[in-house]
């Protein structure tokens, strides 16, 4: 019944470093990875290569840049096949840091981009590969960019570049599973030689069905985290994923043990899931930026009031 | 954009009632009713017309009953499209204590049943058609029985009900959008002179998604609930709803300031909606009845346990 291709990517300390400055300290990383590792999770995302040159490390914790000898602090010991991956940002990576791929702990480099700067994402992918690594774009704001140029991003990416996957991602939370259906084909009847990602952020608690849906039109590499921690409203849940792909390979208790244990008394200490103002950005087709502030302010519970500014906001740019 | 045809009701007080035994009280059923009302919602279930000879008035609240004057009460001095509807359930009802609608305050009752006992349900549909109330027969835990039995269900209530909406009842948050769209084409083939609605529980998160999926196979009339109250991981949320269709009638912000106001507060006391357990029994196909006792007692957090244990339990049955 299961799909052999499908390759699930956990980036529970990846996404989730978005909420917290990339400050989750090495036990729990290593927990994460263990947890991950048993599960049979065929990549685990560890966070971003920037540079130090652009972001202060008081500021930033340690998987904002994952230094290679950090991320073999966290595996040391731990016997599996799952994969690392990191992600990295147009302009914000000094390609001359990135060791060739047969001396790094790393597999797998994702280029996060908008489908306005292609160019650059591929080139730089296309650098990654050249070092050896397994590569990856992932093209944000998607619902966003439905015009012709994503025909064309599409088209360039199955061309130019050696990627294993092009990711759809959801970053607003968006998208209802119509459209996913209709982005997804659109990807598949383009780029043949390469598989089709998806991401969703769950503002509308629709990240696991919209993953389904993808799944469904020949998606073949997911991404989730464990209790869809992640920005804002988070992620696909990949205790739930796992429930639903029927691979034998993959194993849900190492997650529910991990949940137990300490991803509750994390969703204690910092905020992601079904929060109405998010929910409602995510209607809205808007970043979580202003959703994110009001969270922060005492007027953290004026729901009305924020849909009331968001939507004069959007008449507004009339 | 919309279809006019889509009528929603919200069965928050209902639907919640199942968590509280029915104890919420006046004062917060009138608010909620207020903001449905306002919300232009098509149809609000207040609760259940349970026979009082059944069940104890001190252990349930006014909710598991619903007399017709308390009814009145709750709504009078608001002015509103919205009609009132009642469930019943085969055997728990004293036809006799039903007046007819025209001197009562119901517009429409459900009857909520098994397959297995289609011929009572319609034949009390049939019994309240005639009392003068709109009818509805709402199938539970369909995913339980998909077998010919189901066809020959649906076949029955087209052919001898006048209801008018057949109700596909996820009970136990099992299904994924596939199994949903099959469902719903297949109640569409064969019932032609009703309308198909959907009521899904959000164990997997999937309440939203799966009705949007049977939107989109035809089912007219949805369920939904603020901030999806209900039993166990509660329903679809009726605010997410609202955001999903079009039709310029409804309006979300009555329901913003509610969920602000109380909705907040009630779930800080009464516990629904992602929960771990709830989900695993979702993936199972099983009754939440396992799920809520464990988050009534100590190990409410042993996820693992409690997996391994329904897993043990479903092989028994072998």
């Amino acid at each position: 019944m299961y799909r052999p291709e499908i390759k699930v990517l956990d980036c529970t300390i990846r996404d989730g470093g978005l909420i917290n400055n990339h400050q989750f300290d090495m036990d729990f990383v290593k927990k994460v990875y263990r947890a991950s590792a048993g599960a049979g999770i065929d990549y685990f995302e560890i966070g971003y290569k920037n540079s130090k040159d652009l972001f202060s490390t008081e500021e930033y914790g340690l998987w904002k840049f994952c230094d290679d000898h950090i991320i073999e602090e966290v595996i040391q010991g731990i016997e599996s096949k799952t994969k690392i991956s990191c992600m990295v940002d147009i302009g914000r990576v000094n390609m001359d840091d990135i060791k060739n791929a047969d001396e790094s702990p790393v597999a797998m480099i994702r280029v996060a981009c908008y489908v306005k700067d292609i160019d650059k994402a591929i080139a730089m992918a296309n650098g990654f590969y050249e070092k050896g690594y397994e590569t990856c774009i992932n093209i944000m704001a998607i619902s966003r960019d439905q015009g012709p140029e994503l025909d064309e991003a599409f088209e360039q990416i199955e061309r130019e570049s050696h990627v294993i996957a092009v990711y759809l991602v959801d970053s607003f939370g968006y998208l209802y599973q119509e459209t996913v259906s209709a982005l997804t084909r659109r990807a598949k009847a383009i780029i043949k030689t390469k598989e089709v990602g998806v991401h969703f952020h769950n503002n509308q608690q629709l990240a696991f069905g919209n993953t389904i849906e993808a799944i469904i039109d020949g998606a073949n590499y997911l991404d989730a985290t464990i209790y869809g921690i992640g920005r804002a409203a988070g992620n696909c849940n990949l205790e739930l994923l796992l429930g639903f792909l029927k691979n034998p390979k993959y194993d849900i208790r190492p997650l529910l043990d991990f949940i137990s244990t300490d991803m509750l008394k994390l969703r204690e200490e910092i905020e992601w899931g079904y929060i109405l103002p998010y929910a409602l950005a995510g209607m809205m087709n808007e970043h979580p930026r202003l959703a994110m502030a009001l969270r922060n302010s005492d007027g953290k519970e004026n729901y009305r009031e924020f849909y009331e500014t968001m939507q004069s906001t959007s008449t507004d740019c009339l």
